[in-house]
């Protein structure tokens, strides 16, 4: 079946364990199926759109309510709905960051961080990681002293990832966000692979602002995402437009500049707080799928060669596996080279590791239950010693 | 039915013949029903993305050949998905202007273009309007001599509505973009308005950068928009990124700055891409959307005292209308005040004028039958004459 000309149906989650680094959170929930066809229509959130003509004041549907319980399940004081958590690092590098001002990144920030820092034409500087891949408060320290004294300037920001993309570790951000505020460096917490998944409370991890990908983590359509900050940054951030037609003498309302006005229209704002109650209760239950992603790791460094570079015992769904001395080794005489590993996961029903991938490649078990836990673990050790590579099991 | 804890169902445009302003053109195709079902989760559209990892060259699903045939359909040369015109606004301004840059706009552009020069700080001067609601070349020409003369500079960037949200006028873009191009002032056209309803070819129009809305006139759901440029421009605006981790040595790829990198990874592009064979064939019958709304404006005028103050006869079915001296004389005593007009009409089917409106309203008519169109015609006509009015018919 198609849905529309040249574009099949997509029924990857249907058919298959997807195991994408990327894709595991943002699968929707019944919910969010039905509000994403209730809401689809283009502007669908505005029938009852009334003074001050803005999203978060819109009561029916009720993203007013939903705007104010995001804030308090962040533990923040406010929260606006961005399209996709780059668009929150957007908003806060263009608000905070001038030209030439240093930024900290990580050794592990998304590309989207930079590129927010790229576009405000700060100049970005790395924090870099230690042999455990942790990005440690003394390293930290150590950065902000060395930009302050080469530069002579105090970062306008520094960007944290809670839990980074490339290992899915998860870092010290309550401390780290101490050391920045000992220098007045306002601190800008990346929950992509947090909120929605675990429990995130911003105040504890000290964050000024806290940003979320609503199609990577809490269950709804892409573009979607939420920017929280507190009550010191919402005005820098979230301030109202000051511009005035210089002839007319227009001004424009509420509308806030950073944000480009309203943000989420329809099916991705009603997707996410169709979602939201469902991510609610699915964030107390993270300790289930640490064990789940564990349970697979145990079973994998069961095979000879096999190494987790991730933090281990992991904290976090997101891993990353290093398999040239073990799964590489097959690839080298098979007929299906790189292919063989993939394909024979696919046979058994399971999808989303990078086609090719033997060496180094990462998976997301998240919201998997505990028996498709058991069957992945299995089926690494079973292609494993189908292909003749020894297990310690 | 609702659709998640305290969301109602949306059946507006089930029940009735939707008017509204802003909402006619973005009703999802049933190819766009299917489509955003299949693709509703997350980063659906990624499954196969794989070098060099942008969504413009994915091509399962076909993202990369409906980035071209969006090229084409505009006669340009480049084309991007962004989330809502706003943010093709804010690529093109953030690429353009610099701080203190004078930038043109008219009297009737959208908040959301000056949102995007206040946030690159840029000064903004409108064109004014001749006394039919248009923006005239001449006004353009004098506009540019004054603001030459007062800043010392020559404007950065000019914006313009080709059918603004005001009148829903057609304003003479070819030839304001001549005289902008006399003075080498690259053009922004705003196509909100028309771009998935009338036919839009944007070298004829001139215009420098041709911005569209998914969600408002192209049957997508929101955030969705494409940016248009052409081969001179595309290098500016979609420049890829050029920043590095300072330690790491980490580059990122073909990533553009302005767009942050991907855009609409699932439900949005998707939905777009559905409805667009719909779109095309479409735009090729604008030229009855026009006979229906000038039916609905003619019945109207019929009834004595009322004035339509878009320019008439109609050429785009986004119109504003006057009844201060006949419906609202209704108003004044009728036990419903004001709300008695939309209450009238959702009692006959027909929804979307503000509730409230009897003064200055407008209605959107894109999209019904001939047979709506009567309907319509009719409903206006039998309210007033029940509230007394006179009717010339």
């Amino acid at each position: 079946m198609n849905c529309g000309e040249g574009i099949d149906s997509r029924q990857i989650d249907e058919l298959f364990i997807n195991l994408d680094p990327i894709q595991a959170g943002g699968r929707l929930t019944t919910d969010a199926m039905k509000a994403v066809l209730a809401y689809g229509d283009g502007y669908s959130v505005c029938d009852h759109c009334t003074k001050p003509f803005r999203l978060d004041h819109i009561s029916k549907p009720p993203l007013a309510e939903f705007h104010r319980d995001l804030a308090s399940f962040l533990n923040m004081d406010v929260a606006r709905l961005v399209p996709g958590a780059r668009r929150g690092f957007q908003a806060v590098a263009s608000a905070m960051v001038k030209p030439g001002d240093p930024v900290l990144l990580t050794a592990y920030s998304h590309y989207t961080e930079f590129l927010s820092v790229e576009q405000s034409k700060g100049t970005a500087f790395e924090i870099p990681a230690d042999e455990s891949h942790i990005i440690t408060p003394d390293a930290a320290a150590a950065r902000i002293e060395e930009v302050i004294k080469t530069t002579g300037k105090t970062p306008a920001l520094m960007f944290i990832e809670q839990v980074d993309y490339q290992y899915g570790n998860q870092h010290p951000v309550s401390d780290l966000s101490k050391v920045a505020h000992q220098y007045d460096i306002p601190v800008l917490c990346n929950g992509a692979y947090t909120i929605g998944i675990m429990d995130v409370n911003g105040k504890e991890l000290g964050a000024d602002f806290l940003v979320g990908s609503g199609h990577k983590s809490m269950a709804a359509p892409a573009p979607s995402g939420v920017l929280a900050t507190t009550s010191e940054w919402a005005e820098k951030v979230f301030r109202t437009t000051g511009i005035k037609g210089d002839l007319t003498g227009r001004t424009f309302g509420v509308k806030e500049v950073e944000m480009m006005g309203c943000t989420l229209m329809g099916v991705t704002s009603v997707g996410m707080m169709a979602s939201f109650p469902h991510v609610k209760r699915r964030v107390k239950e993270f300790d289930a799928q640490v064990q789940y992603v564990n349970r697979i790791v145990d079973a994998l460094l069961t095979i000879e060669g096999t190494k987790v570079q991730s933090e281990y015992p992991r904290k976090h769904t997101l891993t990353r596996m290093n398999t040239t001395d073990s799964f590489d080794t097959v690839a080298k005489t098979h007929k299906k080279k790189g292919f063989f590993l993939t394909s024979a996961l696919r046979e058994r029903g399971i999808a989303g590791i990078l086609p090719g991938s033997t060496r180094v490649w990462k998976f997301n078990s998240y919201g998997i239950t505990s028996e498709q836990a058991d069957y992945i673990a299995e089926s690494f050790i079973e292609i494993a010693e189908k292909e003749g590579l020894v297990c310690s099991r």
